[in-house]
């Protein structure tokens, strides 16, 4: 069997630990060097793939390489580009089989949510059909933490420890302001279908926070949520509100389309924390601050969860590790064995049954009024959040490596996306 | 000499480091028992002095007072309670010598900006004409770094750590979004009249990341920022916008400020950051993404900065040892030595030149386009956020201390703010 090459790309939204995935994947296939040849990165994710835009990562040192456990972003770029179904556009995926002919790509590793899945499972089937096949294997991904099978998903354990710790600083903030100045304090964060994220920010509850959590499953009950916020206020001077970008009215609408216009008359230019923090001031007359995190919550690695770091690195070397068992079309996960303490190990799920598949908060992970967590929440999240996971510092801020990214010399004709 | 009691109250905006103050001066206090009787905190700032309310630091253990050196917000309590001026509430500040001498109280430390070093001024005027002379000695705390003589305020060097680092780590996730996705990333920090925090964000430049920083310094000239984003974008195919809150138009009016209504017919529901993305937007087309980091900044104790927390702590310490030196109406500040090392050491200044001085950044810190920093702000800047300074986590969240809070037992007649 002749040493074939292997192609990793990142996808989708990019997060504090993906990196550390893609550290997990080139060092273990360095590690097995005998088996694996090089390791090509696509640029941009999957459209360096189509474009045959490949990084050679052979021209990254170890110590560099290394610094990618550290370092958030995507170090080889990603992109927001879904291939359109087999049926639609067969041309794309038969592009990808090419690519990795040519350069003789064996083992096909893609790193992100949902989408990628489906792709990685539709390769791995056409690639058969064509006659050149390749191992796909789908590393997951993704703050949203909806993918199906595993325990949670990479990225996810440390945007919710930064929501946790800063909604627990700023509420601390709020507490001790709030005899003169600030009574309400709005976080707003990531979360457009599930409230994963937000129930993250409800954990300061345990640290006798009075917070309110409006979640993406749960529609917007303005009456109850004001009730809920005056009684908070009345007893303890102040109240933080958690309100995850998705959180919206019965009728669909999102809380942060609520008619605001700019000057232009542009709808929806701010966000919906806001929005809540206005509502608020107009039935209760409470002084607000507010804050959107946006980027700075998926990209924090200063305050990566250790378990989130260690998993994502652990899924990649399982990911090649796999590969060169022989497994084909599947994602490995993690399974968790026990919650306190914390014990997981890897396993690994067919992609036919995680393709399109979308994890949603269970209704018993929300109290029963809708406004916070439950106690299976909190043990299903605190392992996620346990422990840091530090980068360097140099000059006071985080030495974060920026990869050479030396391009493959390219075999094959343009291809128009 | 009889042992005379001390008072501490803690005023205005909270800052991540304002508490290691407050366990300065405690902590050195317990050590001069001899000479120092009971520390009492006003609960909720000067309001606690002024309504009697004062509490007994007695009573927290050495542990909890040792742990506010790594918990953020006013342990005490804060206030927003400016003391009119001598002439036009003289009985505000009669009241407050009433309080001190009816508890015994000699030394008076307050711990906040600009304005309480002008009451802590007053005091010690007042009480020396009212025949019952109180110690008083302004503890220097800010983020917005507007304090004068002092090499910096505490407060700002984590502030500063915290948006170079969040602005970086939020630069590298849209530089590996860019080909197909967000361009541009604005994210709005604190500083109403002086760009200090603003140029922590420009730092970023320094790791190759093509910023554009707005400064409250600099009148907003729209087509020159367009003309310099645009030229970032076309270069590195995407952009970093930090955007102070106190950034405005040739005519005054903040960016903020610029017809944002909510669907109540109100103004100013958002901040600048969505302002200037949707000035991006509208005339390059520009895919963007905002923050608005709000209380977050000035809480996160998790990110501190090193020589912030040391210089904190012993600008407590040193108001006490001053004040068991005999001195009076002065406020310790930091004195700086060298800058590459950062050497310090504590200094002081006579509240008569402190007092109603704002110090803004010199023209010379700001680049000619008034779009970034010069070398001299960056050799100012980056000692101060030299060095990490970590809390103590359990169950993946800081472990912030919470204090009793024990009431002094009441003397006096009540008193109407």
């Amino acid at each position: 069997m002749s040493k074939k090459n292997a192609f990793y790309a990142q996808s989708g939204g990019v997060t504090a630990v993906i990196n550390a995935s893609a550290c997990g994947v080139i060092e273990t296939a360095r590690q097995h060097s005998d088996q694996i040849g090089n390791v090509y990165a696509g640029r941009n994710g999957i459209i360096g793939a189509l474009t045959e835009d490949l990084i050679d990562t052979n021209q990254e040192s170890d110590a560099d390489i290394a610094a990618l456990r550290h370092t958030p972003s995507g170090g080889f770029g990603s992109c927001r580009f879904k291939l359109k179904s087999l049926e639609d556009n067969k041309r794309e995926y038969e592009r990808l089989i090419e690519v990795f002919k040519a350069h003789n790509i064996g083992y096909f590793f893609y790193n992100g949510g949902g989408d990628s899945a489906d792709t990685c499972y539709k390769v791995s089937q056409l690639s058969e059909k064509m006659g050149y096949p390749v191992q796909a294997i789908h590393v997951p991904k993704t703050v949203d933490n909806d993918l199906p099978i595993t325990d949670n998903c990479p990225g996810f354990g440390s945007v919710a420890k930064y929501i946790a710790t800063s909604t627990l600083e700023a509420s601390f903030d709020v507490r001790s302001m709030a005899k003169t100045s600030t009574k309400i304090f709005v976080i707003e964060v990531m979360g457009r279908h599930a409230g994963w994220i937000a129930a993250a920010g409800a954990l300061v509850a345990d640290q006798g926070i009075p917070v309110v959590t409006l979640f993406p499953e749960i529609e917007f009950n303005q009456d109850a949520f004001l009730a809920k916020v005056k009684a908070n206020v009345e007893e303890h001077d102040f109240c933080t509100i958690v309100v995850s970008e998705g959180c919206h009215w019965p009728d669909g609408r999102f809380l942060a389309e609520q008619g605001t216009r700019d000057s232009f008359g542009h709808a929806q230019l701010g966000g919906a924390a806001p929005v809540v923090a206005n509502i608020i001031k107009d039935a209760l007359g409470y002084k607000f601050h507010w804050a959107v995190a946006d980027y700075l919550q998926r990209a924090a690695r200063h305050l990566a969860s250790k378990s989130d770091v260690e998993q994502a690195y652990a899924l990649g070397k399982a990911g090649v590790e796999y590969a060169l068992e022989g497994h084909n079309s599947i994602m490995p996960t993690v399974v968790r064995k026990s919650s306190n303490p914390y014990v997981w190990e890897i396993g690994k799920a067919p992609l036919s049954e995680v393709a399109n598949v979308e994890k949603f908060m269970p209704r018993d992970f929300i109290s029963e009024d809708g406004f916070g967590i439950t106690d299976a929440c909190r043990e299903y999240l605190y392992p996620l959040i346990e422990g840091e996971d530090y980068p360097p510092y140099e000059k006071g801020m985080p030495k974060y490596v920026t990869l050479k990214l030396v391009s493959v010399t390219r075999k094959l004709d343009d291809f128009d996306l």
